[in-house]
């Protein structure tokens, strides 16, 4: 059979990602991945998990196994809102909705806004899993540079005045995927005068902002936002497990509400047992102290690897910034153009690194820059791999 | 703030389930619902769940915490496989994929197909969850009415050969919601001619095909396509707990391919816990078993409603046709042409239904017939709520 005729023109040209099918040559137990956005597994709480779960199934068993509301467990909505309101990211005119991972909160915001042929802003280069998700809806991706302290601020008022019809700009500004950069204060300030001034929402994605390791913290785009154009997208996917897909959206009461009804035909409601086992989490133990442990992890890691670089990477070849938190460092070779050859070469080494094209607005045009994730691999592990794709670039560059 | 101008045209005139604001009124305790869809939770396997659960977090922590892949963890889709097996309902040239939901599994399809103005056949009356995804791609919906041994075949002949741009129909042939209705056989059959001949796919929705307590098995529409035009969607939420989010898509791969991308974009994998809880379950326990448990169960109960309709409703004003499984029946009343006034009158003397406007694919066209679930109450309360029923019909119609 051919089913070109049914497929819809959102999917016919679509690609998966490339980093997945990256993931699926990795089953070679020999390759150090630095290519992933996992968090540490070292630290998960899998006992405390154990029994929070053991308990919760054995004395409420219908709460655990039956449906639930598309909104989320009430329970869970406080937990939630608990973790907005230390970054004082709640509004008195918002609603909390709990949702199936943050991926989820992008991806619905996007479909209550977005018609097919609108333009979205988003800092260029982003999350793949964040640009796809608008591609489904048929938007128009304009992309705007990042600079070492977030978006281009000019850059953004030259796009949204040559563009009135634009409703919306994309961005994670604290330690960006994949660059690692956190947007400063007086841009965020900026920005949120820009969206004022020329009228449009602002999705913030905040999904790496407890994991900071260095570095003073910056306020969140929603903590300064007067105007309710905010919508903020938060995770407990790299303070707790990822695996348990658990996210909040904070919006304004009448895009909740869309946000809400498309949830309830996208999945219903986010699972049960999880969002109880989460409530239990944050009752019986100090998920800020938890939070510390990986923050600490982190900033060894990431002293690892940029140590490692500074050791195994050719000398003036790789320009990199050195992040303050999060999970990324991104790195460019200015004297090639296309990072391609130098990513193959790597996977024969046992080493994997995403190329930089994964994150484009064009996917198709070359770039001379990569992605390193320093959360998921062991110290020893990362100065490996490090060493591997040091002497590929050795060679290549 | 106004945020009209924001918004996507799918959510525009988008309104919640009336089911559920219906539900935000049934907060209180003395209403009996015969109104939700819940199976019935006096079976839930807690505390088997609750050995699972402790046990695969204190053996398996970083499997059960960490991402996992967007299709399904690999021995859960074994899990959705043999199910859908033993219905005969996988081809050689089938992908399964795990989804949060059964629900999720029928939105993504309908993502991966349908373009805005595209048009989609459904049952009419017919599943409002789906219905309103449909409407969520801007799709057009048309009906075809269902009769008691499902949908009009002359019908669905007469619009497909109207419209040759149909791409596909959407059918719950088997316990259909919410008429309770099977589809027969010989309509399976040429439902699959008819599907062939105007060259459209199926999209088979059966959430409710392990709950059969009388008469005899039908084969899946998915089992007798022999032209790979059948998406079959399975569930685990009437099997084993709808709090737990676990459904399956049995797709051709070019399909199955384009719904995995929309997946991963939408809540990137189901959620890990869940999957291996279930896989641990169906290895250590006999899930057939437990069915035919739930099975015999919701065999009382339906018997149960059905003897209490025949005592308590007036004679002659209220019309059904008894399911042989599944947890819905439905009613006509065809003395009045609004059942509504009934329905707030039941909520006031605290037994809740679903009007059938809300399973139209005009849902402000007046209607004459109701929904009952019978699985979720218990035999006392079923009785007691079709008395209280049973009063208001009697005074109204």
């Amino acid at each position: 059979m051919e089913y070109t005729r049914f497929m819809a023109d959102r999917v016919k040209t679509m690609k998966g990602s490339a980093i997945r099918e990256m993931f699926k040559r990795m089953a070679d137990p020999e390759i150090i991945s630095l290519a992933g956005g996992n968090p540490a597994s070292e630290l998960f709480p899998g006992e405390e998990l154990s029994k929070i779960a053991g308990k919760v199934l054995m004395t409420s068993p219908t709460l655990a196994l039956q449906y639930g509301t598309t909104d989320g467990y009430p329970k869970m909505k406080e937990c939630a809102r608990s973790r907005a309101q230390k970054v004082n990211s709640v509004g008195e005119n918002d609603e909390i909705l709990i949702v199936t991972g943050a991926n989820q909160g992008i991806d619905l915001s996007a479909k209550a806004i977005l018609n097919k042929g609108d333009k979205i802003v988003v800092e260029s280069p982003s999350f793949i899993g964040s640009l796809n998700a608008f591609r489904t809806y048929e938007a128009q991706l304009v992309g705007v540079k990042i600079e070492d302290d977030g978006m281009s601020m000019e850059e953004l008022e030259k796009v949204l005045k040559a563009d009135p019809g634009i409703k919306v700009i994309y961005t994670i500004p604290t330690f960006q995927n994949p660059t690692g950069t956190t947007m400063s204060a007086e841009k965020r300030k900026r920005m949120l005068e820009l969206a004022s001034k020329y009228d449009v929402l602002i999705i913030e994605d905040n999904p790496y902002g407890d994991l900071r390791f260095s570095g003073e913290d910056v306020p969140t785009l929603k903590s300064l936002d007067t105007e309710d154009r905010v919508i903020y997208v938060g995770s407990f996917s790299k303070i707790l497990s990822p695996g348990m897909r658990l996210g909040y959206v904070v919006a304004p009461a009448p895009i909740a509400e869309k946000i809400e009804m498309l949830k309830q035909v996208n999945d219903v409601h986010t699972p049960m047992l999880t969002q109880l086992m989460c409530v239990e989490f944050m009752k019986k133990y100090d998920i800020d102290a938890y939070i510390a442990k990986n923050r600490e992890l982190y900033g060894k890691k990431c002293a690892k690897m940029v140590e490692s670089m500074e050791k195994y990477f050719p000398a003036g070849k790789v320009k990199w910034v050195v992040p303050e938190g999060g999970i990324f460092l991104w790195c460019e070779c200015p004297t090639i153009t296309d990072i391609a050859p130098v990513v193959n070469r790597c996977l024969e080494k046992k080493v994997a690194i995403v190329p930089g094209s994964n994150f484009a607005i064009d996917i198709n045009a070359p770039s001379n820059m990569f992605r390193l994730n320093y959360s998921s691999a062991t110290l020893e592990k990362l100065e490996e791999g490090i060493k591997r794709l040091g002497e590929v670039l050795t060679e290549m560059l």
